[in-house]
């Protein structure tokens, strides 16, 4: 048997795959050279899992890789009819982002309580201006994707005394299925979006929506920018139809500067980073390594997409 | 018997205190007609709990109120030697501020771990500027101040995966001695000051005290303006002896627009507003009644404050 191939679709900075020496080669492609190494490759790490490469690169009938993995939670950029008809396996970064992205969500939130934003404002002009702010126990969130994430963020925001409600796909145990969304998020304080981007969840945050929340209501997406329609939440926050939003993700990343959203009142804008706190591009790695030893041991691997879905699913644990 | 007088130090707006009606009688005098009234009072309530009137109108050894309770966590601003001395009975609002300041603290430590500043800061100049951020579980954070306000602290931090040492005045079960406060702090990543304002807490966060922390450690006081030398952290920060810092009290409040401190790089100021979340005032306001019918049927009151510590004692409860 032959050393396995892996190729790495490349960023820099580029894994530390150092352990796998002896026991893989390593040959690096990035979106203009994918297509001519994928043939021969038997695995395929998705390292850059900023690019649609992959969908378009993909061999289709041709020989493939037989395991495809992403260095992300999401797996939208990568499925196409092709690849989910293959054989290939698909996995995902289960288990490295999630209690970054709920710490995230966790200071979102708590910077909306506390009116954190105009308290640095008002500090750029030196005025002393006392408010009252919002007590954050007692309140209710609604956490709609009921994976990993967002059951972290659940977690995490019960900690805090808020109650809340875990909506996924279909109704099971603990989580309410997407039927119940309307009457929660009516109700709700805070809105998260925590789903991952499938036909059922593109552009579910709409007008429609934001017309259900309370005017006190703030509404917070780290899950995809798809999930939210971007017109339709800044109509909203001009109209004050709600209270505020923050959006860590965005239709087309990087927002352009040249984007109306920068300037939406009540709109706190960042990069994509929820998940990335210090050390994660090694984890990242560490985990790539580790799945790779049980693949090439023969042993089945976690984190598997369901093709269907387009995600992975979660066992109904107990919440 | 005659209907117990009840003489608030009054502010806008002014408490509810209908519910005693025929039950007690009630004038309001402000800092100049305070000193005239207090003899004639059974009972102070001290409502404009920023003034130091109470301090300068204290008769001494003349008729005075029994009871004076302040509708602060803080009795600072009260208590003089005339009023220690005396058999007047002094409580404070505890139960009412403890959750929304940990709220507060919970905030802005997961405001700097996750960069919120600098994120609205490239929001106004439409930048996209990915950064990596802090990881808050398996952090360690050091809460000076081991009353109900540093407790309720160290339970949010807690929940939140911070790893919490408490320091108060003596060690005692889970609390660390004031002679452990230079160890553990060397280390931390949050150093949160919640301590009451005594001759031995007075400007206890100094050079020597910010020179012992590390380069990426913040520092936050909600506690009294008067803990802090104001000067010594504007120091420490302009030279990046540590990574941040917010204040919410201040040796002089409100602080002046001229202040070099609203300038100060990595200061965070917001305007001694920790603990009031919405409704905080009828809060207040109830505990007093409550207060006042304990009193006047002869019942013990709670919150009495220890005229030698300057504060309210907690009981060693297990942590």
């Amino acid at each position: 048997m032959t050393t396995p191939l892996i190729l790495v679709l490349d960023t820099d900075p580029r894994p530390r795959l150092g352990r796998l020496t002896g026991r893989a080669r390593v040959r690096y492609a990035d979106e203009r050279t994918l297509a001519g190494a994928l043939p021969e490759a038997d695995v395929l790490l998705v390292w850059d899992f900023t690019s649609d490469a992959v969908r378009e690169a993909w061999p289709g009938d041709g020989p493939r890789p037989r395991w495809v993995h992403t260095a992300s939670a999401g797996v939208d950029r990568l499925l196409c009819p092709e690849l989910a008809a293959s054989s290939t396996v698909v996995t995902n970064a289960r288990g490295v982002f999630e209690l970054p992205i709920a710490e995230y969500v966790a200071g979102l939130v708590l910077a909306f309580a506390k009116d954190l934003p105009r308290t640095l404002d008002l500090q750029r002009q030196h005025r002393w201006r006392h408010r009252e702010s919002r007590g954050l126990a007692g309140s209710r969130a609604v956490v709609v994707g009921a994976g990993p994430v967002g059951r972290e963020i659940m977690r995490l925001l019960h900690g805090l005394g808020v109650r809340v409600a875990l909506v996924g796909r279909a109704a099971r145990r603990t989580i309410h299925g997407i039927e119940d969304l309307d009457r929660l998020a009516s109700r709700a304080d805070w809105v998260i979006g925590a789903a991952p981007l499938t036909d059922a969840t593109r552009g579910m945050f709409d007008a429609r929506f934001f017309g259900l929340l309370q005017p006190s209501a703030h509404f917070i997406n780290v899950g995809r920018g798809q999930l939210t329609v971007e017109d339709d939440l800044a109509e909203a926050l001009r109209r004050q139809w709600i209270a505020g939003a923050a959006l860590d993700v965005f239709q087309e990343e990087p927002l352009s500067p040249a984007s109306p959203l920068w300037e939406v009142p009540g709109l706190l804008i960042s990069p994509h980073m929820s998940g990335d706190t210090a050390g994660w591009r090694d984890r990242l790695g560490e985990q790539f390594v580790s799945m790779y030893e049980r693949w090439a041991a023969g042993e089945a691997l976690p984190n598997v997409v369901d093709m269907q879905r387009g995600y992975v699913p979660s066992p109904d644990i107990a919440l």
